[in-house]
């Protein structure tokens, strides 16, 4: 049964400007590797309420039942989903995109009766096709994505939560990429339960799953006839742990809580609002080197997302020796096309500790040498003087 | 929205004698904040391999579905029945302690025909009971739990899973507490399905369950008719992105992984059989201690499992007051009891990087102090005088 033992865990350095997980801040690896202690040791009952406390301020939500999942940020999908769907109830999901056909897939497991409502990839919602799709079936839940991650598209939401509570629905909001790299506005939005993932603009690595469910959500739980299918994922239970009884229900992630708890500490360090900037600012000087290089956006203007640049592959350009020249030579990771979009688009993610001068700056320079090795006849320098004119205005 | 940012994640020095989590071995911990790389990244893609072929070797077993699951050890649980049960489908549930009660009632979520069998908790089961269930009720799936972390019982199961077999069955078993501290013989005991947590003796911070399916179970999983209930848990998605296709599933938790991997390493460095003999040897000095002030053990001599004591609370002394004396004047953590035994035992873990003879030597100290703070007519010094003794022996 012996066999030698494999080496040391040695990862190399990366730039990560993929969908995630993003660049860590030292701050944050400080935390994970700080010293366990027991999941109920009165230090971490403290970490856990001021854990809570500062996902209220990032969620914008007063909430009281929010808390990180343990699970990444498809587990805490799947909470929402599992806690407010009994079998049998109506649930309208928004595809557009790979994340919303995962929650209308993670719906119908539930037992719910799943009426998708379609967009192609890259295009969003209008509050109209949510009305009438609303009166058309008088669904329990509706559930969007607020920034899809397979696409970079941005789903306004405020507009739509009226219509959806107007008729009696709850809506559940993936707020995986958008949370804490632009408003995300849970109260001000006036949104039942949302669920995001810490390896994006929280910029920790993956592992948990914040999630928040205001009054309207709480009620429907505590109205459930049948118990939620996942024992693991059952708020009832879970929130005894966070906030309740602390009775014991499974062992928290200790050293990711941690992590967590510095990841929240930076954001609100930098401020919420300030890092909103710092998102939109990097976005616009991103764009105009990704532009300059002659690569074009997947999704229209209005609906970008900041932290998630989605754009055309050139003709003739091989996605994946693109990609793999780019991490080989500068240690760049950015993100290919999933579903339909595969080896037709990257993914260049600009999320919380990546999202920096140095990054856009690198990135586009390392793209533009990757096209030209590639055979592309991009314009050898106009790349990078346009990241230079656009950090300028 | 502006509170004051709560303090830097500053954890006190703990000794993890609970059950779990356990001690994390500084190794674990330095592996643990290591760079976050890609889920996608060829480095990370290595780390999972290697992974696969440590928990094949610790878990001592050729299967191929061996992976780690990206939750704790309640997540495992959950894993092996969604996956192997459709609604309807029998399953026969060993409970004899709080994780039995558990996973029926994982089980009768995933809409399986629970059948219960009982034991007093501290007690196990019988080859005869279980073949008794098989004959009347034939179910699809049995759960048994090799180690009852509620209670400090062992579960001999080699003759157990003939049983299971001879009747058409498979067998699942819980080994959250005994793998890496005690014999646990995947192949060699003919086991189904197992799963088990890091945080035990694998003594790395709680957040991944390591799983294995052998052959029956995964043809079990190719012949569902129905998907499995939980899209986070689904293994025919999780094993293409550990083994297959590497098609993206979830992100996984890129730095609990690369900590279980530093886990894995210890253990087979100091040697698998090596790390069940201490586990062994220094529970026996433990109880000579124990039992040197007046402690007497739950469980029956042959069922004891080495890395988890639990013994009688003696009458007249306070849970609450002598766990927290210890935790505040030795920074040393001990386990309640759960369940019915709350308040009434005491349940010592010896698990990992905790099992050591300074551990055992300060444990019964600080228990004979607590003890006598608290009234209790303990001889002075006879505990440490045991502890020694049996450490010359």
């Amino acid at each position: 049964m012996t066999s030698p033992l494999p080496p040391l865990v040695t990862p190399p350095s990366r730039i990560l400007m993929g969908p995630g997980p993003s660049d860590v801040d030292p701050r944050v690896l400080a935390a994970l590797c700080a010293p366990t202690v027991g999941h109920l040791d009165p230090y971490f009952l403290k970490i856990m309420d001021e854990l809570q406390g500062m996902l209220r301020q990032v969620f914008r939500t007063q909430n009281r039942l929010t808390l990180a999942v343990s699970g990444t940020g498809s587990a805490g999908m799947e909470t929402c989903v599992a806690n407010l769907i009994e079998p049998g109830d109506k649930m309208v999901v928004g595809v557009n995109g790979v994340f919303g056909g995962r929650m209308a897939d993670v719906a119908a497991r539930c037992g719910a009766e799943v009426i998708k409502i379609e967009r192609p990839f890259g295009e969003v919602f209008d509050p109209a096709e949510i009305e009438a799709a609303m009166k058309t079936h008088r669904p329990k839940v509706v559930g969007l994505v607020n920034a899809e991650t397979s696409t970079g598209a941005y789903q306004p939401m405020p507009e739509i939560a009226k219509i959806v509570h107007a008729q009696g629905g709850l809506i559940v909001m993936d707020c995986v990429t958008s949370l804490a790299g632009m408003p995300v506005e849970i109260d001000g939005w006036d949104i039942d339960a949302a669920y995001s993932g810490t390896q994006k603009c929280l910029s920790c690595p993956p592992g948990l799953a914040p999630v928040t469910f205001g009054d309207r959500a709480v009620a429907a739980l505590d109205a459930r006839k049948t118990k939620v299918q996942s024992w693991y994922l059952d708020l009832q239970m879970v929130k005894e742990y966070w906030g309740g009884s602390r009775a014991y229900h499974h062992t928290a992630p200790i050293n990711m809580n941690y992590a967590l708890h510095a990841a929240l500490r930076c954001v609100l360090e930098e401020g919420l609002e300030q890092r909103w900037a710092r998102h939109a600012k990097l976005h616009q000087v991103l764009r105009a080197g990704l532009e300059a290089l002659g690569l074009s956006y997947v999704v229209a203007e209005p609906y970008r997302l900041p932290m998630l640049n989605s754009v055309r592959i050139p003709d003739g350009i091989d996605d994946a020796k693109v990609r793999s020249l780019l991490l080989q030579e500068f240690g760049l990771e950015i993100g290919g096309g999933l579903g339909p979009m595969k080896g037709k688009v990257w993914r260049i993610g600009l999320m919380g500790a990546a999202c920096t001068p140095k990054n856009v700056v690198t990135c586009v320079s390392a793209l533009e040498y990757a096209l030209r090795k590639n055979g592309n006849n991009v314009t050898p320098g106009a790349g990078p003087a346009a990241v230079t004119a656009a950090l300028l205005a």
